[in-house]
């Protein structure tokens, strides 16, 4: 049987309302829960709920595993955005400033440690592999985070650092929610590893439209306001791009946006968004995220398995490079 | 063949001196190779490896989990410091105060992932067991930490309590290197059971002397300042027992001083210690450490192995009881 993401999603989100975060000390526990209650789209455990499926009809011993990586994931949401100093996520407040930063320290700490209580319990014959996979990638994201932290003091990041740095950040870890997936459901190394590569080119293709929707995606959509990464200075692609590709006095312009401590931020998304059109930017990150998309397709191709397996994640990963938001 | 403490000391510290931190991102890596090489007792992988000795002439394969073990300890510290806001430790300056709070929580969060890289390449027939005791501690230790935390807007800290917290925060921590230790020396289920109670009543007694070392200690110890506890109005235990045992007169001194913000240091150390004094506190909190450290000789003695291949171990933690800085 092969699930549909909705199928998968109610799975996942069933397995993180039975997690008992409601124990001693409640101080430690309840933003554990609180954060991950709050919902997001559940993308990397249905990720390896779908790695698993493509080989084997029985997905039941992927949901420990794919509860830690969804813990992970907060966890590191969590820390990022107490580093960020983000006042709001999915609409909600974020921890540090629900309770304080100490607490989004500590109770982050926690969620990492549980993430590793869940990664442990995959059957015994899977667990040196599948720890492998979850270390590096847990460091990798590590990794990513700290240079999206150095590149905001950085007006000379190039686009090779830029795709460094979301491969590191955001790909690796939807790329090994499939591995592990499928390290559960039987595949081959050979696989597995397809499998992790066609993560990494949906995970950059993700990423870069998260980009683009900040700046030009629907403004009815919510949780995140359009013009965001361009109201906090977030090098995004297009402001990366923007840096490289302008003109003296398009480049000064940006420049001063970006040291301008108080303004109106219509102001500046729209001055920011004109130099972007000029520059044809929507139509560039596009292209790119369709050449990732398409290298991601080749891998897929790859997999050997019957092809009508692979169509519910070839529609479901369609559907992510096609949000409106 | 038996191994000193000293020989130990030597083992694990060549092995952090072999570990490679020397990589990008630098800005991610240097506070860990810093915050390692600041010293410290090794206590805990010198109790992981002697765990190992008890029982089995080869240690080197301790190495690894004893690096996870150090590592994960120093984690532990650098984000308490950071959530202590404290300014110095082992003599040089905390993580944060010579970076910055963003890098005391990031390289924290990547030591707790290189941790368990290091406690995963244990062999695979112990990988279970010794993955299980490393999490069910790690997260033990963040209670304790929070515990900690929620006591210092407390002025009803049972000693229950404080016992219950220091068990959690310090004492788990010794019990699980000398049962990891244990596991890998193939130690039978029973004997690295009454290993980890011998380390928990170690840990209990280790904390309660430190406890009474920052107030009653040699003056010339370094690192640590005497009456630093008493400064910053830590709720030790012989703050907890002053506040219950004194008349009321003490006890509204007691509280004075634990709201007065501005004050000279050796004013607020000698009038606390003077009430200390009258309450005996020294001789109470030295009954409790030999309590403890009877009930830990008492487990000792139940581990059914030879009773001269405990020698180093019973040599070395008599003499961290009787330490005097």
């Amino acid at each position: 049987m092969i699930y549909s993401p909705a199928d998968l999603e109610a799975k996942i989100n069933l397995a993180i309302s039975e997690l008992d975060y409601k124990k001693e000390p409640l101080s430690l526990f309840e933003p554990i829960e609180y954060i991950l209650s709050i919902g997001g789209k559940r993308l990397r455990p249905i990720l390896a709920y779908m790695g698993t499926n493509l080989f084997s009809n029985d997905i039941d011993k992927t949901t420990y595993p794919a509860l830690a990586i969804e813990i992970f994931h907060n966890f590191s949401l969590l820390h990022d955005d107490l580093m960020d100093n983000a006042s709001i996520r999915r609409g909600e407040q974020t921890v540090h400033k629900k309770w304080n930063a100490n607490t989004a320290v500590l109770s982050g700490d926690a969620m990492l440690i549980d993430a590793y209580n869940y990664i442990t319990k995959v059957p015994s014959n899977v667990l040196s592999p599948i720890l492998e996979v979850f270390t590096e990638t847990a460091m990798q994201v590590c990794e990513g985070q700290q240079y999206d932290m150095d590149f905001e003091t950085s007006l000379n990041v190039k686009e090779s650092d830029y795709i460094k740095m979301i491969r590191l950040k955001t790909a690796v870890l939807l790329a090994a929610s499939l591995k592990i997936g499928a390290i559960l459901g039987g595949a081959s190394n050979e696989d597995a590893d397809k499998l992790y590569d066609f993560g990494i080119n949906i995970g950059l293709a993700f990423q870069l439209k998260d980009d683009l929707l900040d700046v030009y995606g629907n403004t009815l959509s919510f949780g995140k306001e359009i013009g965001g990464d361009i109201v906090s200075n977030k090098k995004t692609f297009l402001l990366i791009k923007a840096l490289e590709n302008s003109n003296e006095s398009d480049k000064a312009t940006l420049k001063e946006w970006i040291v301008t401590e108080r303004f109106d931020a219509n102001t500046k998304i729209n001055a920011v968004k004109k130099i972007y059109d000029g520059l044809n930017l929507e139509l560039m990150t596009d292209k790119l995220i369709q050449k990732y998309y398409l290298a991601a397709l080749n891998c897929l191709s790859e997999v050997d398995i019957p092809s009508d397996r692979k169509n519910e994640l070839l529609i479901y990963t369609k559907d992510l490079m096609n949000r409106e938001k």
